[in-house]
């Protein structure tokens, strides 16, 4: 199975896509989608949509599994990310791909275990269940390989927290 | 110049499409494009993807004006029509159409001539300048209205308030 891991945004959106086989990942390939911070909201939006559209075409994912989004300290950023989260649940959508979403600590526990595992260790054990020699780079592409492997372990045993999308308010 | 309002969201999104002429406003049609609450969130924003796309193509405006997003008491709804904004955004610049943005006061300074009018004042001028015999419903769709005359006398006199979507964060 293959599966894209995606961790939203506006200005850069990492992307990492894994092959799951009966409870091994293997490595597939990762990086981000960046969009000029001089251009217009909507525009850098739908940037994001094509390029969406194009990277779901080329990796051809059995599943997406995008985080869940939590408001920290900054809500202006916070509400663009959450402009940049919607296309990407959009596009996923109108390319047929089946979507799942974790939060966080669900991405720590099935990671390394422990839910409240700081994020170093989250990609230390990324790259090592991977058998990566670097931690990638930029962090949005680690933390979405984090999400695929998430994905990869809650659907072979079958976690409570691997669901689909639903509607969430 | 044909301007269509669209008042943001993810469950019911009002649009309003007026036709502004010489420092006149005349009618065109309104109405609400809405999303059954059972479908998962990311169907639900691809419905409204599908939707805008089909009245931007049946209304052919020439420019569209959004409300701003804030954030009043719910987070959570907040977020989802985060979500659903920029699928709107999104959408509007797939297709080609100028985007302006407007805050709610700048609505009710340009319908009323007061940036702090109640909401029912602002329906209530939106009625008379558009020679309506009651107030549209739903209320998204007579907010919509009001977005599109606020827009249509922004930029009639070039108030510096009529400003294209410009990048937020």
């Amino acid at each position: 199975m293959r599966i894209l891991g995606i961790d939203p945004g506006y200005a850069t959106i990492g992307f990492g896509l894994i092959e799951a086989d009966r409870g091994q990942v293997h490595m597939g390939t990762y990086g981000a989608i960046t969009t000029p911070a001089g251009l217009p909201l909507s525009r850098r939006l739908y940037q994001i949509s094509c390029d969406m559209e194009s990277l779901i075409g080329q990796l051809k994912p059995d599943a997406i599994a995008v985080e869940e989004l939590f408001f920290n300290t900054n809500l202006t950023t916070g509400i663009a990310v959450a402009h940049g989260r919607g296309v990407i649940l959009c596009t996923a959508e109108h390319c047929g791909i089946p979507l799942y979403e974790y939060t966080p600590s669900q991405v720590k526990l099935a990671v390394t275990g422990y839910g409240k595992a700081e994020k170093r260790q989250v990609m230390d054990m990324a790259k090592r269940l991977l058998k990566l020699k670097a931690i990638p780079r930029p962090d949005d592409a680690a933390d979405a390989l984090a999400l695929a492997i998430c994905h990869a372990r809650s659907f072979t045993s079958r976690l409570p927290q691997a669901s689909a999308v639903k509607e969430t308010v």
